[in-house]
């Protein structure tokens, strides 16, 4: 009979433990909501100063008004009232590559630069070369920088040095917001043109370097998105727009003919 | 052309808004993630005394350990490794009528109770002489009384008082907490056997005196098992066990001839 | 060591069998996915005519434009297209209880009036009785009647008889369906005006006549618009749409104060 | 104001059209669910052989039992019973790519093959010339051939030499599944030994062959999985499995200390 081992929850008759404390003394009450999350991700707790920094990351991400994952939402409940699990979830299923992926991609892509250094700058001057040689690699590979560039924010995403003074604060900057900050200084060397470093990607900085795993840099966006979607069923309970939202798109189809579909021939 | 009205999340190009405030400044670093999602769902600031009370019911659903939200999320992340958006929405689907669903009930049906009072008790005799009725009325319906009873916890479920007591320190005990209490101190009187309070339960109670809203109560449940469910996969991660549970399910199949479906006859 | 049956799908080293039967040389090639998929609900083979009738269910309730499901897949899509699954999935959840609930609604509906009968009319004069009696009832109860009423196919949906003389030329109409054409016949009588059957209540109780579960009729109508959504992603791929939804939206957002929210005082 | 343009279902007061044709008389009763699956993905209506191959592939990928797609569809409706939507949707997001990818792997694996050739082989000999320089290719780079390899079905899975023989009656093998079976008959001078061509790889090139778009493979095995996952629920709620599964992890499971995480250090 396999055994399945687990730090998280557990129970017996007369006690619940969560990660090897007691549930109800030492957690409830005790523990803010961040700083457990960040205590499952990692069996660890985290700082009060780290809490912080992640806290802040969450409110970062947490709403950004209209949103393919909120209008999914709202659309959802507009359908199916009777389940707010589903209105969530379909939310959470537009978290995807495109609209959250910004924080995982530019985390994981820094990571990669900072691991294939035999050793990391020491001072500014150094990062800012690391930086160069970085945002010149990306150039010629013809990729784009992660974290790099905002269709809105074109001046400077004001999250950004928020997030960076509150890490420095805490004294939890690290490499990878230390190479994100000379990033933002160098690219226009490179790039002829001055680009914000935006709020998704140092977030992604942010979670790297508070030792967050790399593979769930996405679930810390989707928990954030998660408290925001509530508000957008609140506020839908209340001022709904749902429905109008789906009137606007079938009150204006346009039928058109078939065009069928020809795969590539060889 | 239709305008979609938000009080939530604000963009223009020099500025971001979260409900009404500067998100960089006001809001990331100052406000922890439980006070933004009660703020979020409610469109007003907690005091810090109810944002303890929330936290401490966030905490309670955090993760019960291999609930069936649980399995699911480590399944679908086996199953789906490049999907944690996909691993997190299905595990919520689980959060249903019957796994997460007491919260919501408990907080519903007190709520139902309070609502059909002229008048409400002052004294803990009044409560005492409400819940009586109340417990009568369930028992003569041959209904259950949601948040009463738990299949483990027989003689007291560790998180109920110890919820209480933070609510009483910070001042937030209203209604619901206090029928509910008042259901502990009766129904034996009525059932002939003592059952405990639940966790899940008082959850419930505390949330609707928190003024949180009805419909969302199992989304708060929902809110905190998305912490617990980042703590179940990056532990899948580390200490993968979904294939040995596959395993266990589909190595031990027993075919069986096919029991055609009858439908019932008029 | 539990064990764990299945008239299902079964496979050892040579060979692979599915509801008993071998998969590879009786299913493949020799059974139509609507008539497998009825198979696999009920564990019973169809008949020909019964296999008709389901899929023209299937065909009725397929796609119906821009409706939210279609609208989340599309936007999920766009969000997330590293993930089909989560777009499909996605689509499905807004198939709750408003937009694809009627024909499940309609099914149960007509099956109660049925079970509550204690002989079955056995001529049209008896089950326009049987219908006046059942309008009457829920007109008292200020209930709707599932499936009656049509917000743009007024004078008459045009899918309730062609189904119903589907139906009738397989020679399965059955006392759902008998039901259902004769409240189509005598409600105007009760409520002063005539409204159209609607094609999801024609469908549910069709998909009840044939005998098919009622706790999933609703699952039917899913797996008609699975198919119908693949084919919105399908031409979203070549002629995508959701791009301009999203924006149609989120250009037309409206910040507003917040409202605080205030529970109902006791 | 925006328009979207469709060419799928359409409806004005007195007409419902779908793909451009009357819904209600050239489509209900006269397409098959598994044509109309076709048509609807393609907008061009397939020839009776073209649909029977599509529907035998349906049949390969409908259901294989205790998969992980079918314990998370019942375990959700254990936990959540009202709500059949997330009990499919929450099935069908395990659809990704490692238990449902390889029908999709193997069609772009093939296509992107067949796409870098000048000029198709013309005969079987020119076919094996191209498969082995192809395996040969995949072997250098470390990479196994898609489709290639079964952990039951070791001495060949049926379901492939039956897919291509219905392919070969139909009229409709194409240079996906010409390919493949190349690679079944020269792999072993390379790989040193014989491998099967399993099902799921069989089913990626026949749908490719069948000129359905790359992008919705994935999609079609969702499709099936759908009726599936239906056929799971419909046992589930007569012969239920999913609370001992639940139980044989839960009641199986180990608490072990916490094991904090450590990033990598650079």
């Amino acid at each position: 009979m396999p055994e399945y081992p687990t730090a998280l929850g557990a129970a017996s008759k007369d006690t619940i433990t969560l990660l090897g404390h007691d549930l109800a003394n030492d957690v409830m009450g005790e523990v803010s909501f961040g700083e457990l999350a960040f205590w499952l991700a990692t069996q660890r707790r985290p700082t009060p100063g780290e809490t912080r920094v992640f806290e802040a990351v969450l409110a970062a991400l947490a709403d950004h008004g209209y949103t393919p994952t909120a209008i999914i939402s709202r659309l959802t409940h507009l359908s199916a009232p009777d389940s707010v699990q589903g209105a969530l979830a379909a939310g959470l299923l537009a978290g995807g590559s495109r609209f959250l992926g910004v924080t995982e991609d530019c985390g994981r892509f820094l990571h990669d630069v900072l691991a294939a250094q035999e050793q990391l700058p020491t001072d500014d001057a150094g990062w800012d070369a690391l930086a160069l040689e970085t945002v010149r690699a990306q150039r010629e590979a013809k990729r784009f920088v992660p974290g790099l560039g905002h269709h809105v924010h074109k001046d400077g995403d004001p999250r950004t040095p928020r997030l960076m003074a509150i890490a420095a604060e805490e004294g939890v900057t690290g490499p990878h917001l230390a190479l994100f900050a000379a990033i933002g200084r160098v690219h226009p060397e490179v790039l002829g043109k001055t680009l914000p470093l935006n709020g998704a990607g140092v977030c992604g900085a942010a979670l790297a370097d508070l030792g967050l795993p790399l593979e769930l840099l996405r679930a810390f966006a989707l928990l954030a998105r998660t408290a925001g979607l509530i508000g957008q069923l609140a506020e839908e309970l209340r001022h709904p727009v749902a429905n109008d939202i789906f009137l606007s798109v079938d009150l204006n189809n346009r039928p058109v003919d078939p065009d069928p579909y020809v795969p590539e021939s060889f």
